[in-house]
């Protein structure tokens, strides 16, 4: 039972219950929360201070509600800076998933007029795909299409088939450094808002024409030799990029 | 007649002819190009190099393949820096259209919670609410919901009805500055990629679950005050955000 003889108001005190057990994982992702009538009881408190907590709760983006069937607890979505890079693994341990990494495909292909200019490949050259797709509990987060020149790209495929043999989740990023002694000193990227196409959707396991946010990174060296074209697709329900900066 | 006695491969040469056309906007964006016949005709080459020159447009973004209807000009999107901030003007302007802005709805509303706790409002405080329309060619490209306390929000209502009486363009950002006498010193911004909800694919006029670019920034002065929380919803197909940065 709250106890309403504080100073804080009540609706904040079962708020703050609340919220402190879907961060300790007693109501999980998309699963409900107890209905209205079993809070007023179990905590003694009117509907309005439950309705309260509930709205409050739903405008932070912790809880959503589904007309006619109750109130749930919304999916975290992973927070990936823009500034700095973090992990595959700890962005997505971060929302509370366990990550993990597949190779879908890897190939030596004639690099294309857009990829060989981007690259500086020659003309009529090779080069070295590889497509990652990036699991939160088994469940499809991303897919990593990354194109290298075929002297990177087979230190890096090498890597990745390390890695996914090892069973170590890991995105193209994570391959960069002492194991294949690539270092990329600079990174040129791309954000926007597309719709899934049919092998995106089937990739990433959503209905086709779901929001997802395509990132396309050009990764070069201290010297300006470029070591990677990524086009990465992020479902748009599990991310979100943030960055902070300076004005003026 | 292109000549192939020279250095540069033929479908080189009509991508440059081609494209320097669109860039002089003889074709227009969402307009067929000449047929693949027609273009061998003009030009006295083959087919296998027409349709070389356009695979590598389609590839760069320029044109787009409608099946069964033709070859047409792309959309130029708005590539908008993260790292510093042009007007709404400039970024419009830069795609070839005229910008132009409308402001929807303003006024003064109960803060909610979680308005009031980001403005560092007092419980049950009143926000001032801003909507402004983002136009090119007086089609719609983005809308700008914001949110100010109200000392702020009526700085900057006041200059946005002067400048929307004058017909210029702006963002709420461009508020800021001599005329208002507030400068934000930082802003925080998240990225996502969401579908249209009905009033907003009214707003943006698109179909319903197109993908928009969310963008929700926290303006703040030197020393911390908010200034300004503002959700911004791109439409996905003329929008891509774009940022260099050095790793390590």
């Amino acid at each position: 039972m709250l106890n309403s003889q504080e100073a804080t108001p009540l609706y904040q005190k079962l708020r703050d219950i609340l919220r402190k057990q879907v961060e300790d994982g007693r109501y999980l992702p998309d699963h409900a929360i107890p209905s209205e009538r079993d809070l007023c009881q179990q905590y003694q408190i009117s509907r309005i201070t439950v309705r309260q907590a509930i709205a409050e709760m739903i405008n932070e983006g912790i809880l959503y509600r589904k007309q006619g069937k109750g109130t749930f607890v919304a999916r975290r979505k992973v927070n990936q800076g823009l500034s700095r890079i973090v992990t595959f693994s700890r962005t997505v341990m971060d929302i509370g998933m366990k990550p993990s990494t597949r190779i879908l495909f890897h190939g030596l292909l004639p690099a294309g007029l857009e990829v060989a200019s981007i690259l500086k490949l020659p003309d009529a050259g090779q080069v070295l795909k590889m497509v990652l797709l990036g699991q939160g509990d088994d469940h499809p987060l991303v897919v990593y299409e990354s194109y290298f020149p075929p002297r990177v790209g087979k230190k890096m495929l090498k890597e990745a088939t390390t890695r996914e043999k090892q069973g170590l989740p890991f995105s193209s990023y994570d391959l960069y450094g002492r194991n294949t002694g690539l270092y990329p000193a600079r990174v040129s990227q791309t954000l926007e808002a597309v719709a899934a196409d049919n092998l995106q959707a089937r990739m990433l396991e959503v209905p086709k024409a779901t929001a997802l946010l395509r990132v396309t990174s050009i990764f070069t060296t201290r010297d300006h030799s470029p070591l990677e074209l990524r086009r990465a697709l992020y479902r748009g329900d599990y991310y979100k990029f943030n960055v902070v900066r300076d004005l003026a």
